[in-house]
C-alpha cells in the first residue's frame, strides 16, 4: 500500500487538520525555529491516525516551507524562506537589506584560468579568454543562504580578486570600484539538484539536501555582459520570486 | 580528509581532465542518455587516481546536466535539461512545441474544496471561497516533467472539472472555454527540495531526488488573478529561464 493509500484510510482530509493545527501551534509560537515536532509515530497515535496520515501533514508543513523534515533528525520548524526577486536588477546584499536581514560575504578562493567554452560563450568572449574565477559565499544574518563561483574578464576587470576582497565579496561594490555603477540581470537559469558534499558543509545543510542551482548573467545597462555567476542556494531557506508586471 | 581534499592530493585539475574527456565521449555519442558510465571506481584506476576525484568529475558533468548521478544507480548519461522560460506568458505546452517536444497533460484529480487562506489570499478572494483543486501531470515526449495543484474559483470557472479534462488538462485551452483568450504570469516563487514518495512516483525519479518547486499566479491581462498552481518539477529534467529583457 503506498503513502497516498494509507493516509486515504484515514480520511483524504485527516492529515490536513493535523497540518493545521500544527501550523497554528508554530503561529502561536509554542514551536520555534529550530524546534523538533514531536515524532509521526507519536502524533499518529494521539491523533489515532496511521503514521503516513502523520507525514503527509509534515510534508504539506514541509511544502509551506514551515517545517524541514530531514531523516533521522526528525521535522524541524524553519524559519520561513527568505524572498530572493529575479528581476531586471538583482542584488543579494541590496534585497537583504530592505527585509532588513544583515548580508554578509566571503571571498572562498580567487584565481585566474583559461575560460572554458561555456563561461566565455556567456560573457561574449573567445573561448580560452583568461577569466577569473571567485569563489564566494553569502550569509543572512551570519546564516549561509547561498554559495557561488564568479567569471569576469581579467582584462576588463584588472585585479579583480583584491578588488572583490575589498568590496567584501559584494559584486556591486567590487563593480563600483570599476567605475561601473549599474548593472542589470540579462538571464538566470534555475533548476533543483541534491547538494554534494563540499556545497552542504559551506551551506550548513544536510548532505543530499535539495539546493537551487542559478547560472546567472549580468550585464552592464547596454546588455554588455561582464559577469557570469553560478550558484547553489539552500532550498529550504531561501526563494526566488519572478514578478515581471513590478520590474 | 575529506572529498575535496583527496581530490586535491591528485592535483587540482584531474577531476577537470576526466570531466571533458567524458562529456567528449558523450558529445561523441559513445555514451546516450540512459547509459550508465563506468563505475568511478573502474575510472579511478584508469585514471590513476583516486575514486574521490571521478566523483568530482561526475559532479561536474552533473552541475552541467550532462549525468545524473543517483546512490545505487551509478552515473547515468541525461538528455539535457528542457529550459522553460518563467516570462510574462507561460505556457508549458506552447514551450514544448517551440522545442520540438511534444507535450501532453493528465488529470490526476478534480474537486471542490472551501478555498485555505493562503490559495484565497492569492487569488484576491475571502478565505473559504469555493474553489475547483484540480490536479495536473504533465509530459513531454512520454517523459514526466511536472506535476501540479490547480486552484480556480467555483464561480468564476464553473464545471472546471469537465473542461479541464476536456481541454487535455491543458490550461490554455481550458481558459479558453471560458472566453480567455489570453492570460499573463502574475508572479512565481521558486524553490528546491527532496520529492516525497507520491511524487517521486509521479515523476519516475528516484526517491528524494531533488525537485523545483513552484508556486505560481496567472492572470486576466488587466492583471486580475485568476489561477493559483503549486507545482514540483524534476529537477534533472527542467530548468527554469528569466530572461526579463526578452519579454
Amino acid at each position: 500500500m503506498t503513502d497516498a493509500a494509507l493516509a486515504e484510510r484515514d480520511g483524504g482530509t485527516a492529515w490536513r487538520r493535523i497540518a493545521d493545527e500544527l501550523a497554528e501551534a508554530i503561529a502561536r509560537g509554542e514551536y520555534h525555529p529550530g524546534d523538533t515536532l514531536p515524532a509521526s509515530v507519536a502524533l499518529a497515535e494521539r491523533y489515532g491516525v496511521h503514521r503516513h496520515t502523520v507525514r503527509q501533514a509534515f510534508r504539506h508543513l514541509a511544502d509551506q516551507g514551515l517545517v524541514t523534515v530531514a531523516r533521522g533528525r526528525g521535522t524541524q520548524v524553519t524559519a520561513p524562506r527568505v524572498p530572493y526577486p529575479i528581476g531586471r536588477r538583482v542584488s543579494m546584499r541590496a534585497n537583504f537589506g530592505k527585509l532588513g536581514i544583515v548580508g554578509t560575504s566571503r571571498v572562498l578562493s580567487a584565481a585566474m584560468e583559461e575560460g572554458a567554452a561555456e563561461a566565455c560563450v556567456a560573457l561574449g568572449l573567445k573561448t580560452g579568454t583568461p577569466l577569473w574565477r571567485v569563489e564566494g559565499l553569502s550569509l543572512g544574518d551570519g546564516v549561509p543562504m547561498g554559495t557561488g563561483v564568479h567569471w569576469l574578464s581579467v582584462e576588463r576587470f584588472p585585479d579583480f580578486d583584491r578588488a572583490f576582497r575589498e568590496a567584501g565579496a559584494s559584486m556591486t561594490a567590487a563593480f563600483r570600484a570599476y567605475g561601473i555603477e549599474d548593472y542589470v540581470r540579462l538571464s538566470t537559469r534555475l533548476t533543483a539538484r541534491l547538494a554534494d558534499e563540499r556545497e552542504a558543509e559551506l551551506l550548513q545543510i544536510a548532505p543530499e539536501a535539495a539546493v537551487m542551482v542559478s547560472t546567472a548573467v549580468d550585464a552592464l545597462p547596454d546588455l554588455t555582459p561582464i559577469h557570469l555567476v553560478s550558484s547553489v542556494f539552500a532550498g529550504e531557506r531561501m526563494e526566488m520570486v519572478i514578478e515581471p508586471f513590478r520590474d
